[in-house]
């Protein structure tokens, strides 16, 4: 059914649930070519700084924060997206509204195929 | 410099321009596993059914409209967003208030890669 391929991405239900790290979860849509991840930072929380081969966009849908990326800082505002090409060390670090980012992964994380715990790296 | 890797959604001067059918204008950027494609569609425009190999991911950021998709068409709001595998014909018809979708092709497609007009494809 093409329902099969809607989403949408307040529902709590959908993807495969994933706890990052204490205060920062995400839920994991797996396609062929390309990954979603839905991710929820708690007020000042931050992920874990890792890296991975596969590249990644995010998109700032809710909140503030700030992203680290290569050893910089840049605080983003709703609407703001980022590219992190692969081998990147990358992290987040939500304001005091917490945030929830849309992050893209090409090709698809072989660990986020699976619901479970953690960034998924050597590292993280 | 990290903030070369940094736009927003609302810049009308950012990525590459493409127009592409009438009442239907891109700003595409570029990656290396994945290209984005922020799309504005005008009240009751429509864009022509087309497919191509690579993966679509579409999110639909403001408006209103029809995701037509393998030959059905599903309504969508603010926040859906949907999985279009390769080679499955697709396109969508704003409602009255217009759309705004971002999109995501894994891997890039080609024909996006440089500003230009239609969607690329030999059916488009």
């Amino acid at each position: 059914m093409v329902q099969d391929f809607f989403f949408n991405v307040n529902d709590p239900d959908a993807g495969l649930f994933r706890e990052l790290t204490s205060g920062v979860t995400t839920r994991v849509f797996v396609g062929e070519q390309a990954m979603l991840s839905l991710v929820t930072i708690e007020p000042n929380a931050q992920g874990t700084i890792h890296s991975h081969p596969e590249e990644q966009w995010g998109v700032l849908l809710e909140g503030d924060g700030v992203r680290i990326q290569g050893g910089e800082e840049v605080p983003v505002e709703v609407g703001d997206f980022w590219r992190t090409p692969g081998n990147v060390p990358h992290g987040f670090r939500a304001g005091a509204k917490g945030a929830k980012v849309l992050d893209v992964f090409a090709p698809p994380r072989e660990e986020y195929k699976k619901a479970g715990q953690g960034f998924g790296t050597a590292d993280a």
